[in-house]
């Protein structure tokens, strides 16, 4: 048997930043590579990549949206049409100018996003109202030049979807807007275990070139939000810079409303950061890789690897399993499965085959339960089942506890610093409270949410009538 | 009702090129945008590329390969690593020099292909055999800087899969070649129904970088051939240029021995080109976006849209099932679903509900087969099982019949002018001959087919002593 030390990570308490890297990296979810700010998402990180993916596409699926596929390549005048939109993107976009030896007469961007490259489609294929709605979506890769990046957080390059649409209405885009953000926050409660605070983003933080935005924003272990995805409302300001017309019902020539909606590999950044803990990643099991991990117990001992290997294969029909029947010791598996947030472990040795049973024992709260051979799958659905509601309460749980209120900057200082995480705090609605409260607390407005709450008369900034209720947190 | 006119195509016989850009517009596979030599990929295109995607997915996951990814741009100094890798494809890369307003200090590529990448990485989580093989796979979009396009066939940016594998001798490689040219050759024979022949490349034509390279080629309905996958031994070149080293199981340092593997959305050009016709697309029952489209007929009479809508119901979960109830008339959609070469149509209407039967029309054939009600999952799934193996065999028939054998080169130019196709040659081995047969024909070393026949002793161009026999063609 070879030597193999355990892999440890840094305290989440001791260094949030260093334990998130240690994590990323040990569970083997990325590495770093020569090109700045990207990263490699290595299989163990894909395969989580691909259960959420999957996921997502099946709601966007059933919701109406159908797949497209967009180049990667901006023409620079095709990018300049909506001017709030180039405004927003142009400082961070990447520019090719060069295609082998030949400079091009046209530099190309690569897309940040791809609003312009759907409209200028819209444009040709949308000539009636019964051409509308246009339901469209594009799973694909996009660039932003950020200065400071961060595994999953922030990258040069990421993943994402993007979804697009077009309709005869204001109030059809509105509904769009809404049922799509609805698909985000189930993505992230019912399948990622993230509870979400919905609501809209203020005119500073909204997309550039939308009417408005709407987010889903959650809240990491450290206290810090994380905007989880967003559903854009569009209006008819690119319908109106690219010239997207339709014959209405009455026969009457209109303008399109539009909606654009995007998440990312971020998601994974929240589900770390929310479930994780000094061992490693807490993954929920409905977008685990591996849902139970079979660790063989005295694996050299006679029946023992057969054993194994017959669990392993009569549970790989319900449930995604592993097995490790490496020479590494039990020990070493231990820490190495608890690393990767797999939900389950099943150890199987000697005295539990004599048994007729096994052993299984939850990464959420260490808890070990028999299970006799004849009741394995469903002890393990019903475990798995109740793992994925003890994330999502835990989190939820702490989604509360770090929400505080505050009335006046006085409090809204001390509750942040004291109890880092969420502010509801009533605001009146102008931009300079807004820049003001970024200033002093390096808190930014994360949403109006939807369900508001009146928490004061005023505005916790300048003490004016307060127009409505913000949740406030520094943010990823 | 609306009156519609019926799409035409170009006929085939009349202008092959225009028939193929007919076809790919009309049957709303892709439009163009202003990005030159990209395309979009519209949804019934897209939706085809999901099922040939998924297909190929699955085989090569059982295969033993995991997905990972890896950043789309590669900075210069990186690709210049190997050698012949760069000097094959530097002529055709897009470079990007800016990011926001600041030029970079080094350039960066828009990945071609990722090799390096891989190599780069590899080198960071090699260590010993125990770390071997590593078999990794990617999708993703890469970028080469063609100068003339054809969606699908050649463009600006194309989405692949792209395989990487390291392994701990050579043997093993050649082994990991062969495995996914099978793979390759198994989508390509049972899926998409195009028949293949499998050889390998000559040294002009492999692989910049490679030890050699395994391809499949397919033969197009105008006489060209078409590279439709391709798999590399890259031998132990990018190792030692990148230093990928391993302990082996004596402890000795030795150089891992890759290969690489790839398939395009160049396929759906060949799915196109060998089964299309007159009347548009013909697709192959296992890919189909759609599998049957059920076409209600007098759709206003009484019970008939239930009638349909039930059918459609019913038959979903067995097949991918669409239905038309729109108030186009039924010619136009007869018309509409054979240009976009859905396998069988359904037809229902008064006569039918009332005899308890449906109306089934094979897309090859144009043939009419009766099913009542209660046989009608049966007959349809024998009828598209019967589908995919008419295509197959129709294909492997045209294959062989524009197959040619030439033994000097007179009747190679014969030939080939008489039976536009592939011709089987012997060729001596030389560079020499090969240039000259491509300048003097036109036609290019497709590949040495596995499946050696000696068809004369003397090489079809210099009449020296006869190496092997070539599988020559125009080609896309
Ligand atoms: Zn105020
Ligand atoms: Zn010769």
């Amino acid at each position: 048997m070879e030597k193999e030390f355990v892999k440890s990570i840094t305290a989440m308490d001791k260094d949030f930043a260093q334990w998130y890297t240690d994590v990323v990296t040990k569970a083997d979810l990325v590495d770093y590579s020569s090109v700045r700010g990207s990263m490699i998402i290595r299989p163990y990180g894909y395969a989580l990549w691909e259960n959420i993916r999957d996921a997502l596409d099946g709601m966007i699926k059933e919701t109406g949206h159908e797949n497209v596929y967009m180049p990667l390549f901006i023409p620079e005048s095709l990018l300049e049409k909506e001017k709030d939109h180039i405004a927003g993107f142009a400082p961070e976009v990447a520019w090719v100018t060069h295609g082998g030896s030949e400079e091009l007469a046209e530099r190309l961007c690569v897309r940040p996003t791809s609003e312009v490259l759907f409209c200028e489609h819209y444009k040709n294929i949308i000539h009636s109202y019964r051409d509308l709605p246009k339901l469209y979506n594009q799973w694909a890769n996009v660039v932003r030049w950020e200065k400071t990046t961060r595994p999953f957080l922030r990258t040069l390059e990421f993943l994402w979807q993007e979804g697009h649409t077009a309709h005869e209405t204001d109030e059809d885009a509105h509904e769009e807007t809404k049922r799509m953000l609805d698909v985000y926050a189930t993505l992230l409660e019912d399948y990622l275990a993230v509870p979400v605070v919905k609501g809209q983003k203020t005119e500073k933080e909204k997309f550039a070139g939308a009417k408005f935005t709407y987010t889903v924003e959650s809240l990491m272990h450290d206290g810090k939000a994380l905007q989880s995805g967003t559903s854009h409302h569009l209006g008819d300001g690119f319908a109106k810079a690219f010239g997207i017309n339709y014959l209405d019902r009455e026969g009457k020539l209109q303008h399109v409303h539009q909606t654009s909606w995007g998440m990312t590999t971020r998601v994974i950044g929240a589900l770390i950061m929310v479930h994780g803990d000094d061992r490693g990643l807490v993954i929920p099991p409905k977008v685990a890789p591996t849902q139970v991990m079979i660790v063989p117990i005295a694996q050299h001992k006679e029946g023992v690897l057969d054993f194994a290997y017959g669990l392993k294969e009569r549970l790989s029909g319900a449930f995604r399993t592993g097995i490790d029947a490496s020479d590494k010791n039990p020990g070493w598996k231990f820490n190495e499965y608890e690393m990767k947030g797999v939900p389950v472990r099943l150890e199987a040795g000697p005295r539990d085959i004599e048994k007729n049973q096994v052993v299984l024992v939850r990464r959420d709260t260490g808890e070990k339960l028999i299970a006799t051979l004849d009741e394995v799958e469903e002890k393990l659905g019903a475990l798995l089942t109740d793992i994925q509601q003890n994330l999502f309460d835990r989190a939820k749980e702490l989604l509360e506890k770090k929400t505080s209120v505050a009335e006046n900057m006085e409090q809204f200082k001390e509750r942040l610093e004291s109890n880092p995480g969420m502010i509801k705090a009533m605001w009146c609605g102008k931009r300079e409270c807004e820049d003001k409260i970024k200033e002093e607390t390096g808190a930014t407005s994360r949403c109006i949410p939807f369900e508001q709450e009146k928490v004061s008369d005023t505005c916790v900034c300048c003490g004016g009538k307060a127009e409505s209720m913000v949740v406030w947190a520094k943010a990823y």
